[in-house]
């Protein structure tokens, strides 16, 4: 398989080993599919699950998997810590390799659709195939939970992209949407006044004026004696990891605090680091092409 | 194939279409092996092929392609601008994927032990397979050529590392060695002035006491009126490219030039654009394992 898409479906069971096994199966020896992970949480009775593959293979196993997620988990009877909507509660999709935002927004849409038509469950577009503002955030879009969901859908401007106009009886409601990878980075300040680094997070991040796919906040690295940015970059295209850097050295300049290192956690896309060093080596003409995949 | 390899060999035949199919037909067809590229040069007398493949499939290959060579090409009959000393003239193999130098030093010396005892080559090991520092140049084992390498090897310290003590009658002797993929860089800069590239260029190459696997020299971009420091580093992971760009830009300050941008030909080794990142990020703690392949 060439063109890969990662989802990673949240389902609102996390005790029943039998309901959690069954949704597994839809991702198992299926060709062009990779169950990569999966974890539930008694607490927050909740099974997240990692699977990358080819973007119409994935797309079956998913709408596979969401079908059995409603015909097995009834949220009226459902307990747990973490706020939930929908039996399948979340289904983002993230270009991983020569498949483009647009591509796995396509794959978001006919997954909507099929569970909207197919099994009835009502579809908010989220993230980057939200139809509107207001459902760009996930956390907006679950306000009021399963319990309060009917109530919601009757206000203006929550009728759902697909499916019917108010929610599935047990099921509740599902958001579907493309976003691209995260890129987990936190950059440490040569202080340990924690106050330093909120402040230079409030400067950096879009919720305060910042960068427009930051989202950022001060923490303290007790056993370090650093205090540190600790940010997430919900699209490094647009907002780039040294553009980040940069700033965060700016602001923190301005306390006469140095910049003593950054850190990338989990995976890190090729060409986030690849802009990086365009950047700094100022270079010209390059092209993505031109890289060869030597770890040398 | 996981592990690959290139080879770059280079035979002393430019004209006849017959023979250089007949080492073309070496590679091609093979399991574990790609010829990628290859072409002739009339002028020169000397064909050129870019292979990759699966370590020993392709030592193999290679050792059949100087057979036809040996078979085919006689050196006493042939004339050409290119300096040469065998049929078979250099065998250069480059890590490409999940290989090390030292395999590849590994291949070059079984690919000279073949041709030094099964076909009666004499081979010097070079560059980075080199059993003594002044056979590490091509140019040193290639000085007197074709038609002076007799007496040569009959000198002190002319002894080839395999085959016999003196050339084979038609096929001369053969370089053999294990090197690591050039990149090729170039820095442009903010000024007209051809002798301030060519006495940044001094600086900075080993052959004058700058860095260890650079060479380096000044030329004029006549339509964009700039001098250029261009360059070869032979060695990525010792001479690294942001350290190659930093020490250009300190010398060109010196002159009050500014560096107005640098450029990549043709490929370049991911991790080669990954260690800049890593320098000017200030990054902590990461791995090559982080990458994840993304193009976008």
């Amino acid at each position: 398989m060439s063109k890969i898409l990662e989802t990673v479906p949240n389902f609102s069971e996390g005790r029943n080993r039998e309901t959690i096994e069954a949704i597994a199966d839809c991702f198992r020896g299926q060709d062009g599919v990779k169950l990569l992970d999966y974890s539930a949480d008694k607490d927050h009775n909740r099974s997240v699950f990692t699977v990358i593959g080819e973007p119409q293979a994935l797309r079956d196993a998913v709408i596979q998997a969401a079908g059995v997620a409603l015909e097995r988990i009834d949220l009226r009877l459902h307990k747990g810590q973490h706020p939930r909507m929908g039996a399948v509660d979340v289904i983002p999709f993230i270009p991983i390799r020569d498949c483009s935002l647009e591509e796995a927004d396509q794959i978001a849409r006919e997954v909507g659709q099929a569970l909207g038509q197919q099994l009835g469950q009502p579809v908010f577009l989220y993230e980057r195939s939200a139809t509107r503002p207001n459902r760009e955030n996930l956390s907006d879009i679950r306000r009021g939970e399963f319990e309060g969901m009917a109530e919601k859908m009757k206000g203006e401007g929550w009728a759902p992209d697909f499916g019917p106009p108010t929610i599935h009886e047990s099921g509740g409601v599902t958001a579907v949407g493309a976003r691209m990878p995260l890129v987990a980075y936190n950059i440490n300040l040569g202080t340990d006044k924690l106050e330093i680094a909120q402040a230079i997070a409030r400067k950096v991040r879009h919720s305060n004026g910042g960068l427009r796919y930051v989202k950022a906040m001060g923490v303290m690295l007790e056993d370090r004696h650093q205090a540190q940015v600790s940010m997430n970059i919900t699209d490094y295209t647009q907002s780039s990891i040294y553009r980040v850097f940069e700033l965060v050295k700016m602001e923190a300049a301005r306390y006469g605090v140095a910049v003593v290192g950054s850190e990338l956690i989990g995976l890190i896309p090729l060409r986030a680091l690849v802009d990086s060093a365009e950047y700094y080596l100022q270079m010209e003409g390059f092209s993505m092409d031109q890289v060869l995949e030597t770890r040398l």
